[in-house]
């Protein structure tokens, strides 16, 4: 039989998970309840209020989805998509890509609106590739993770709205990091992952959907093909009539609970400007040692930033250096980007100038 | 904000979850790592071991599913079932109903075998439903929580497999309190949850799938509708590979991890033995209380009691008294049960002769 868990610790920068405060890993500790016992309910209320805090949205339903942030995609997908719905996705990274195929598993007419992997999308694009024929979703990623770029929203979401279209916003790299203001951007579904700016260990998608989406919802013609993610279930389970559907992961909800109520203690402000901070700390440090970022300034996010690789240095060589002698972990490129860039986070917790200046230390002595 | 969260312990003896050894709790503790990190891989190889000998199955793919029970049997049924596939779903009680459902949505042409609610499915009958038609699958719960029914499989596995039917077994409530012989009664899909008798907190859906079951899934005609719970990726996130799909939910997973080494400690069979050994002492105690078992005596499980309510004594007022004054937690009946059993749950750490004793002594003092 296996030995007990020896976990080393380490100082996590890559794409996430992001470090986590002993604060809410203690939380987890907690002795297992009930999901019916009427503490843990209350506990769900506390949950559904300070998310619409951290989400700005006064949307009734939101919540977390019991499963990580892919899981919280596929809700949004699964719910608002039927058979033979026409689908605008943008995709300008692996995420858009992925948010694309889902689209298409449940039926959607899938239309793609691309942009080069280190750029944002084009609103005209959007408005071009919705045409005459409409749309019943627009979907894009507001934090490309696979390429650090930052896409703003305003202009699509008029533009989808517009043309009677529904907005799925995937926030999962920038929620608790960057500004996502779900309502005031109106945004119709958003979802994103607790292991990123959050700072709680992986494994909970935060969800919100609009009045508008649930309209959408309540009118489809077909049934939800996802039992486990359909919301017509989980919005009576989450709400006041506390209808059985599954076992939600109670000590996973704990840490939730101690992680939101961190985010709030240092408030959404000071931990946006924090982010901001710490990132423009990172590519001074790299620019003095002539690395640069791959997406341009005005479109580079805070928390994940895409360095690009000199001539010369192995990728990987230099993330196991990182790993083995600082207990650093950063993340290589995925797809086309694969041993073009390093993912270099800075997330929730792990965004700190200490982190910064002893990453930049390294990263120095290790490139000679 | 909501103050930090001040939990008030309880005796678990309810449906699930069960309590959860103090070790389980501080390993979930442990410091999140990345899951790409070498130390995490190490893990997850570890966890693949344990699973396949408490599952007692050699199946390659056994592993645990990133979401609760209701996730299993989604990814076994998403996986298996193709659109116009005959499904023979066996429904005795709510998670058969729950599966004939789930199979619907994903396309399936669903033949429903039934038997009134606290009684098991005769064989006779599942060959009949298969008739001359055939069958992709046969699905059926080994363990139906809302009616504490043990349903014997091997004829029922015969009859499939002669059919030439793939055989799902729901084993979410018997799992680690009763023998569950995945390979020898040739299962092709178990799936289980971790609230139950492995006395893990909920959050993690442990599933195995036979060669048999892997033939079936490479030679789809159409995609898998469910990204997030596609086995091809999944498989491939957890083999060898390595190849990213979703985040793991790393600290889950620690606790997962210690639990599994908990239960090989004790020893399978030993394990088995302790939740009969307490299901008989519970059923003692009731009988010299004038109270009686729904399911016949050879039908019944260890873990899951359904005890039926003697007329005068109301449901509600029982429940709440034993939460308020004694702290421990019982199940009340779902659906056409409501009312008229009490769920009384003894499963893993929850199952000792402590509980039953203290459970008999409490409902004796409320009942008067």
């Amino acid at each position: 039989m296996p030995g007990a868990l020896n976990i080393t610790p380490r100082i996590l920068m890559g794409p996430g998970p992001s470090n986590v405060d002993p604060r809410v890993l203690q939380a987890m500790a907690l002795p297992t309840i009930g999901h019916l016992d009427p503490d843990f309910i209350r506990i769900m209320e506390e949950i559904k209020t300070m998310l619409r805090e951290v989400m700005q949205t006064t949307n009734e339903l939101t919540i977390p989805v019991s499963g990580p942030g892919s899981a919280g995609m596929e809700a949004a997908i699964c719910n608002m998509v039927e058979p033979g719905d026409r689908c605008i996705v943008c995709v300008n990274g692996v995420f858009g890509g992925r948010m694309a195929d889902v689209c298409g598993r449940y039926g959607g007419e899938v239309v793609t609106v691309t942009a080069p992997w280190g750029q944002p999308i084009d609103p005209q694009d959007v408005r071009k590739a919705i045409g005459s024929k409409g749309a019943k979703i627009v979907g894009i990623i507001h934090a490309e993770t696979s390429t650090g770029v930052l896409q703003p929203l305003e202009e699509i979401s008029r533009i989808a709205h517009d043309a009677g279209a529904l907005l799925i916003m995937d926030c999962v790299t920038s929620l608790g990091g960057h500004p996502v203001m779900t309502d005031e951007w109106q945004v119709d579904v958003a979802y994103s992952g607790t292991q990123k700016c959050l700072s709680i260990p992986p494994g909970l998608a935060p969800i919100s959907f609009s009045p508008a989406a649930m309209s959408a919802l309540e009118s489809r013609k077909s049934k939800v093909a996802n039992w486990f993610l359909d919301m017509t279930f989980v919005k009576a389970y989450w709400g006041q009539e506390r209808t059985y559907h599954h076992t939600a992961p109670i000590n996973a909800l704990y840490g939730f609970h101690e992680g939101l109520r961190l985010i709030l203690e240092e408030g959404l402000h000071n931990r946006w400007a924090r982010h901001k901070a710490n990132h423009e700390m990172l590519v001074a440090g790299l620019k003095c040692m002539g690395l640069s970022i791959l997406p341009k300034p005005e479109y580079r996010l805070w928390s994940l930033n895409a360095v690009s690789i000199l001539d010369g240095a192995d990728d990987m060589t230099v993330r196991k250096r990182l790993l083995s002698d600082y207990n650093i972990e950063v993340g290589g490129g995925l797809g086309d980007l694969k041993g073009k860039i390093w993912r270099v986070g800075l997330m929730g917790c792990s965004s700190t100038p200490t982190n910064v200046r002893f990453f930049l230390e390294a990263l120095r002595t290790i490139l000679g």
